[in-house]
């Protein structure tokens, strides 16, 4: 069943190419395709060439891809542009579809470390669950780098914890399969999607180990 | 060398009788004394009676306290009287030593879960560092429940993540010490003292697994 990845950055097209190994088909979702091909994705290929490689990914506008999936659709796009994307691909496109946001608060206008744009009394998965009322709202993954999204087992120190937040049970159902197979062995619901504001609130503490470390792959795994 | 910590609520004693039980003289500052003796810790004991069972520890004005320890204050009061606390202390009786704050920047007034009264651009830390300048503030700890600060052994999944955040490099290391002398394994230096707005802002996520296992014996771990 085709699912509707919106945002061709690094952490929607780690998503595409590995739900397209696992054998999902996908269709990435971007404002203007043509320009979007034309796009670096590296020092050596641009968007055309990661397409061609990736033959179970195809590219649409935001609104055909939102259409051409009948059950999920993942926003991996930068939060601070979540609802103008969503609003590009249509609430028609996403009613009644579990929408996986997987995206941060992160306000990168004053440089990095990136600020929070929500305080402890909101989460932007709430922001979007309001402005897309007949969408199923679900929040996780956003505390984890691309790579450990799609490929969890590959630190030394064994699994970390993802969290999953959502007001609807059957849509963080599906959202926890789609994790199992990915390969996310500690999945813990939190609860209503208002939870999400605890694992968009530990960015802060993400991007700091992301500068003592000077990497990217690490997890936090709830021990008790 | 004798350790003051200030509150005498469960962090306080929870510290308080542990350091004592490793050999090191605690003296607990509270605002009044008397009054404090005569408050209940627990249904069947005041606070006069649990002094009595820790003969290492002793009851003492904030100042009185702070005056007492030549080297090392553990902040252990509740976040919002944070700096009314260290105000009562007194700024001489700090100047110059440790101030370990394990605090968080809870605010109950509306109940529970209670909302942070900080932003993600500022910390409690910061602002105890401020209001102290000549003080060497450090943060830790403030990550797990109390009874884990001083027996961080007892999870079964095995050892958590405690982070150490400061400016001043002798100040962590002397805190790091004591942190090893409690028993815990995997203690993180996440540099000067603004990056405890990491941690501080890890709190509603606290808050949340706490509300979803019912109990508060939990910690994360950072693996890689």
């Amino acid at each position: 069943m085709t699912i509707a990845i919106l945002g061709t950055g690094d952490v929607g097209r780690t998503l595409a190419a590995r739900l397209a190994e696992l054998g999902r088909p996908v269709v990435l979702g971007t404002r203007d395709p043509e320009t979007t091909r034309g796009r670096p994705v590296n020092e050596s290929a641009n968007m055309e060439d990661w397409l061609a490689a990736h033959p179970g990914v195809s590219l649409a506008t935001f609104a055909e891809a939102a259409a051409a999936a009948p059950e999920l659709v993942i926003h991996a796009a930068n939060g601070a542009s979540a609802l103008d994307v969503l609003r590009a691909a249509g609430s028609a496109n996403l009613a009644g579809k579990v929408l996986l946001d997987v995206s941060n608060p992160l306000d990168f206008s004053a440089g990095f470390p990136p600020r929070l744009f929500t305080d402890s009394t909101e989460s932007l998965a709430e922001r979007i669950q309001a402005a897309f009322p007949d969408t199923r709202v679900v929040k996780s993954l956003n505390t984890v780098t691309a790579a450990l999204m799609v490929r969890p087992d590959t630190l030394a120190d064994g699994a970390h914890t993802i969290f999953v937040s959502g007001d609807d049970a059957a849509a963080k159902h599906l959202v926890t399969e789609l994790l199992r197979e990915l390969g996310h062995s500690d999945v813990l619901d939190l609860g209503e999607l208002a939870s999400a504001r605890g694992p968009e609130l530990y960015l802060p503490l993400w991007l700091r180990l992301y500068q003592v470390f000077g990497r990217a792959e690490f997890g936090i795994k709830v021990v008790r």
